[in-house]
């Protein structure tokens, strides 16, 4: 930790200034008060503003050199040319400052020029910045809550492994939310928008070293710097898995993400080489990224591409198996020896093979019977059960069963269950039980893929804790 | 209507013969008595089994034969051979079975037998016959429901304008609920498992034909007759959109279909060029199938695959443009005169572009005026709508903004809105205004793309009553 000056303290400070702090509900300032002060954070909170002597309760400082102490990060937001000042007069107090402001790069020319010379400031002054243009820092272990939107519309995650990379806020928020949903707990979620100062580089460098992230997902529009982005994510991939979507592929997609964070999106392939080159699992896009979080949140790593499917309803079976067979994963029939010891604990109409059909008269005992049975040698990396709930004798002491089994195999187990309201109600209770759940059979083998890539993708250094 | 002798009876028979029909609970008759009671069906229903005197307060049978009246249709649920015995018994009574019952070709060779001799019965006695292994028929208008998984756990869908055509009964099921879930209405749905006689030919030559029926969705494992499928699959996209998946593509999903139910799957090219002779839509697979059935259960088709993206979270709007450069849609820039007719109805901070970033100031009114501003000339077909609920001044209002704008420009109009918990709950305001409404932007383009393949497929004819 610390590797990177000030990037702990980005996530883990002692104290904070909000520059720009208000009363005013509808202001950003105001809603990051409100996010700091509900999420749990025990630092101390320095409100900034000349316009007031006192918010919420604590005494307000003009500007931040009139705070007495050191503070160990700044939050600065207020209009452009203010931020600017802002950093100025942090100069000495703070060694890091999260500038929350837009109208930098993302709207041009003029921008430009303003963003050049915060990014001027930060380095003069030694402090690392992160933005502008972001949302800053969500910590699912300081409770650091930078965001301005409140949890009553965007719920934060749990405490968990993963460290979540955006360069958009809007994504960052959305991921949250419905990793929030899921159940997926986070360690670290961080949105840097322009990246005047601290890039994705330096993110994965404080990250790599970081105990508490168990695996990291990137969302990118562009990288500027591609030498110092890969070093930083070989590293960070050979102790942990490091998955990332690049979106701005093509088209519309390129000049959206200009105008969006005034990336030069470049051309996918050179992107798509330097993730291999770095170890990086590819992501494809918005549904690949849940299911990756969704995955890596709440599985360890698999170590092959073999894939066990057991469900009661043919239908969707065949339907993983042909999702499987796209994605590049095996779908090996059941050996003859495993099959003739499996036939003799089933009823004869189950149809025992790869897919396991234990069809409508399937019981909660069977599904783990079978999830045992099939993954305890060596044949299969990873367990797709995709329970349909039409079936009488299924009850909700399914998910335990499942989770119990799960525990004594020691391989992947992801559930898929699509359906309407009955089945998404089950939904819940998988994840309670910490078993990653999707709602369609291509999503569930998204994840799987996933998984399975990281086996080569960052099997060298053993994956630190979390394995 | 008619065209297809007992075809109509089936669907909607005035009145119906239950062989098996039993209180007991647990026994799959039992079931089906509950759902035909339960659903609506105002027909008349004759309990058949020479157990009992009565069943559910109704006169019960020994035997079809010794109805006194014909019987439009007998729905057999009695194990294999009971149900060829019964099917003998109904010669003469009833023009039309729906043969519920397991135990035949799906279970190797001695089924097989039992399944030719169901079929010769069935030519004997001049019986349509839907099935063996089978759900039957779910209809939205006549209320019919044969399906023995009762409503507790799969939700029936409302009446709409959908036909859904299954092999498997689990997938049936399956999309009856997700359907349900959603508010997407269907007119009919027929599970037909090993289709000893009526095949998804037959019943492509009803529905061309049924003014119910506004747009077909197929799930298919195999097709025995390729030129009788073309033909009756040719016909009916002439009249209306047909989609179809077809799965057991490669591998382990060949295997497992064959398992499920007995089909052959065969080479996918093969399928492949039948659908495109035919005029028929190819979805991928479930996600796919899900998409389609929404798109064309709520909306119209496109006419062409020009689509605008307007959003308030810049990420979403690249991940959008991203999917529909990879699914073959255009996303065209605004002509600049037009831009700058918008530019002065809107702040200056908005994105004015395809994506159309509405940006985080975004109001309910932005949303419904950028809608109108861009789709009202001719220069694109959909438009795809991604609310990320965050921003402020977005209320449940937005849905009504939405949904009168969408009624003014005439063309599809899609909502893509990704999140958690506060996000999946306005989603159900859309589907209420008749919205189709998808969590992730991948998906909302894939329902896009199938809309714009309807275009090509089905126009020639003008599309019968629904357009």
């Amino acid at each position: 930790m610390g590797n990177v000056k000030g990037l702990d303290l980005i996530f883990n400070p002692g104290s904070v200034a909000l520059v720009g702090a208000s009363e005013k509900p509808g202001k950003l300032s105001g809603k990051i008060l409100q996010s700091l002060r509900s999420s749990g954070f025990k630092g101390r909170i320095y409100p900034v503003n000349p316009a007031y002597g006192s918010v919420g309760g604590m005494e307000c400082y003009p500007t931040i050199s009139e705070i007495k102490e050191g503070v160990d990060l700044a939050i600065i937001a207020v209009p452009a040319p203010a931020a600017i000042e802002a950093l100025r007069q942090a100069g000495g107090k703070t060694p890091a400052a999260i500038v929350v402001s837009g109208g930098f790069s993302e709207i041009g020319e003029e921008g430009g020029r303003l963003e050049k010379e915060l990014k001027e400031i930060a380095r003069r002054e030694g402090i690392r910045v992160i933005g502008p243009n972001c949302m800053g820092v969500y910590d699912g272990f300081s409770r650091l809550d930078t965001f301005f939107i409140t949890e009553e519309r965007i719920k934060r995650p749990p405490q968990g492994k993963l460290a979540i990379m955006s360069q958009s806020g809007s994504f960052a928020l959305t991921v949250m939310d419905e990793l929030a949903a899921e159940g997926v707990g986070v360690a670290r979620v961080i949105s840097y928008g322009n990246k005047a100062d601290v890039d994705e580089a330096d993110c994965l460098d404080f990250l790599a070293d970081d105990d508490r992230t168990g695996a990291v997902a990137i969302y990118m529009e562009s990288v500027e710097d591609g030498r110092k982005f890969v070093e930083a994510a070989s590293r960070c991939s050979s102790k942990k898995p490091v998955m990332a979507v690049k979106v701005g592929k093509a088209g519309a997609g390129v000049s959206a993400a200009r105008s969006h964070t005034g990336a030069i999106a470049g051309r996918y392939e050179v992107y798509r080489a330097a993730f291999k080159k770095a170890g990086i699992i590819e992501l494809e896009g918005y549904e690949d990224f849940i299911g990756g979080c969704k995955a890596f949140g709440m599985q360890k790593r698999s170590s092959g591409r073999r894939v066990m499917i057991i469900t009661d309803g043919g239908g969707v079976g065949v339907g993983l198996a042909d999702a499987c067979a796209e994605m590049g994963l095996d779908v090996p029939p059941l050996n003859e020896y495993v099959k003739e010891d499996i036939r003799g604990v089933f009823p004869k109409y189950v149809v025992v093979g790869n897919p396991f059909d234990l069809t409508g008269s399937v019981t909660d005992g069977m599904f783990a019977e079978a999830l045992e049975k099939t993954m305890e040698g060596d044949a299969y990396d990873i367990a797709i059960l995709a329970p349909m709930w039409g079936p009488p004798f299924l009850t909700d002491e399914l998910v335990e069963f499942i989770a119990e089994k799960a525990g004594i195999v020691k391989k992947p187990v992801l559930i898929c269950t699509p359906g309407g309201e009955y089945t998404r109600k089950r939904m819940g209770l998988f994840h309670k039980a910490g078993l990653p759940v999707f709602s369609t059979p291509e999503s569930a083998v998204r994840a799987a893929a996933a998984l399975s890539k990281g086996a080569s993708a960052g099997a060298k250094a053993g994956g630190g804790i979390y394995g």
